[in-house]
């Protein structure tokens, strides 16, 4: 007998059908003498059709009320689950972000939760019911509607399972769990029985978008286990994906995935007389514009007196960061400006890295027996990335896919 | 300047657009220098469309439940009306039935208000913002969604006018104000600037469809000055239809207007031993099945010795209380059971008959005089109702109308 919080999303409850099949997955594990909470998002769609609407009726909707909209879809899918499980047989009860209270800050649209208060819970728990609370959102010191942002559910099922103590925090999603890259790619693409919390947000932050990055911190933080899996496929324990801290009896895999990322641009301020601050000087009004920026890179010309400077920053942004650079450039001194939007970064994750050298020298070599040239690398602790041409995507990652021989179990 | 309640129904805030002109006329009394605190409804469709959802998950959706869903509709509105008022640059702030505290007891569906927190209101008010409150819900002691049932939201309306003493609470609809009588039956049919609330409730009760009666008895409870008005029309001081207590100066008629009800059927129960309790071993029964009764006449036969009981209920309830009666004829050891449900009701109402004897007399010769028999008569302090073949209802109607001079102003 164990506490669970599933989580199901948008899709998984996107129609009464559907709604349907989440009760009888919620009974199945009422079956096996489990505490269930659930976490529901609104049903699919509905949040989009609630934006659309207030769009209409203000240029650039108000915050504070934005979140009293959009958080009805939760409201919605957690009543309509009720009933479900009502139907069946099995006594439920729905919360509010509000009457759970979640309490948040009061950063509408990207609140943070600070503190749950789980008596409520527990006590219908201990009365055999299955809890169901709406995800995304909260409520802030005095009592306004916030949300959590978009994928907020992930989290919310997590801090639930943090403050319950739970044994595992489910999140039921239409893939079937974390796999060692995009299968749309390389069509020998394993799912990955577990895989460390350290790794997946590896993977989360560059662009294997199964679950919400804050969701993984969290969880991270607070030990809770999580598991990603299907929920239109049949539970059991080698279900989807677990992600836990690192222990014995893990796969012991040097690499756990190839993550790749499209949306990247890359931008060289060259010739840069080099001096100390030189860095802060560029980055400064970069950030300040609000542009993230990702990689960054700097080379020293061979006689020492100049630098080149290289990052990348999100697709959307370059234009904007392309005309910053070029007053800053002017300002530096610098030789010249210029930037790339048709370059992708490919990333072997894997905390095995951390006790075996010669995961990057294989990957560089890997890449040049295909031709494929490198435009920048950057290296963590559990990370190598390179920037390559974006038409060299496939091959690059099918070739890495194959040389470190990910689609067998290790 | 005053402090004015606003109460929009889900027609007059069916679609953004609708919203949109909510907005401008709520500004307009800004404009004058009013306080206004807003009570919307669900956008005309929207509490269909989730209880039809409902249907779809629970045979007999769980009342609980189903009040965290419907809530849900005014929830939306609230939002989208803060929104349209802020981007004409007019401050607001939007408040659920739990945000303003508004206190029900636990009937879920069918809610009573027990308590209401202005303070949150009047600090908004103070600011200068518009209060924008979701109708028709509220929160039970232990923080349960709650509603107050179909309609609610006109209670909503009179309860937040009561507990912050506005001058005025004003129940925007499709309909420019109460009528003499139903215009489709009569097109002399004459809108009424002032009518009483005794007036009203009668009125209500039999028919005339334009305020919730709970509203209206809360309204005179506490005092509450209430305007039926279209929110289709321009406003001025004259518009809809003013309901208050009986002052100088209000219209002096004697008939203010005709009520009709065609949802009524008739049965008799004849030739029943006269003996004393007789009505309560036929009413009881009736009553038991959760029959309502609404006329009851009971004539004596010329030896005295057997009695003619009659009484109407609603249609849809005329079957099943057939089946009863024969019942009980059958105890009772009467001599038979008839009825009809091819009748109408039709009241007349007036605070003006208290002071004028005459009016049931001139009722009874205008039926006459135009060939219709009445079959059951019922009268009281301000109303006077008969019973008809519904196929007069038209002609009887028009002639008491005329008869009246109703199309007239007194």
């Amino acid at each position: 007998m164990a506490l669970i919080v599933h989580k199901y999303g948008g899709t998984s409850v996107g129609s009464p059908e559907r709604i349907q099949n989440v009760a009888e997955k919620v009974i199945q594990f009422r079956e096996r003498g489990d505490d269930v909470v659930v976490v529901v998002s609104a049903m699919s769609g509905e949040t989009n059709r609630l934006i659309a609407l207030a769009s209409q009726l203000q240029d650039k909707p108000d915050p504070r009320e934005m979140d009293v909209l959009i958080s009805t879809g939760e409201q919605v899918t957690i009543a309509l689950l009720c009933m479900a499980l009502k139907q069946r047989g099995q006594d439920a009860r729905s919360y509010t972000g509000t009457q759970v209270h979640i309490r948040t800050d009061s950063a509408h649209g990207k609140a943070r939760i600070l503190e749950i208060d789980e008596a409520k819970m527990r006590a219908d728990l201990q009365l055999g019911r299955v809890v169901v609370v709406a995800g995304f959102q909260g409520a802030d010191e005095e009592g306004n509607i916030t949300t959590l942002g978009r994928g907020g559910s992930d989290t919310t099922a997590v801090a639930l399972a943090a403050a319950l103590k739970a044994d595992e925090c489910q999140i039921y999603t239409d893939v079937d769990g974390v796999y060692t890259t995009d299968p749309r790619v390389v069509p020998e693409a394993r799912k990955l029985d577990r895989i460390t919390f350290e790794e997946m947000l590896e993977l989360a932050s560059l662009g294997s978008k199964v679950l919400q990055i804050r969701s993984v911190e969290f969880a991270g933080k607070y030990n809770v286990p999580l598991r990603v899996l299907s929920s239109f496929e049949e539970y059991s324990d080698s279900a989807g994906t677990l992600i836990t801290y690192e222990e014995d009896g893990m796969e012991d895999a040097l690499i756990s995935g190839i993550a790749f990322n499209r949306d990247e641009a890359k931008l060289t301020i060259a010739g840069v007389p080099d001096q100390p601050g030189v860095a802060a000087r560029i980055l400064g009004p970069v950030g300040d514009a609000n542009i993230e920026v990702d990689m960054i890179v700097q080379n020293i010309s061979p006689d020492g007196s100049t630098t080149d400077f290289t990052f990348t920053v999100h697709r959307n942004d370059y234009t904007k960061t392309l005309e910053l650079l070029s007053g800053i450039a002017y300002e530096l001194g610098a030789r010249e400006v210029n930037g790339d939007e048709k370059i992708v970064k490919i990333s072997l994750v894997g905390v095995g890295m951390r006790s075996h050298a010669g995961i990057a020298s294989t990957m560089f070599k890997t890449l040049a027996s295909e031709g494929i040239n490198i435009r920048m690398i950057s290296t963590s602790e559990i990370k190598v990335s390179v920037v390559v041409d974006e038409k060299y995507l496939e091959l690059a990652v099918r070739a890495l896919h194959a040389a470190f021989g990910l689609e067998q179990k290790p």
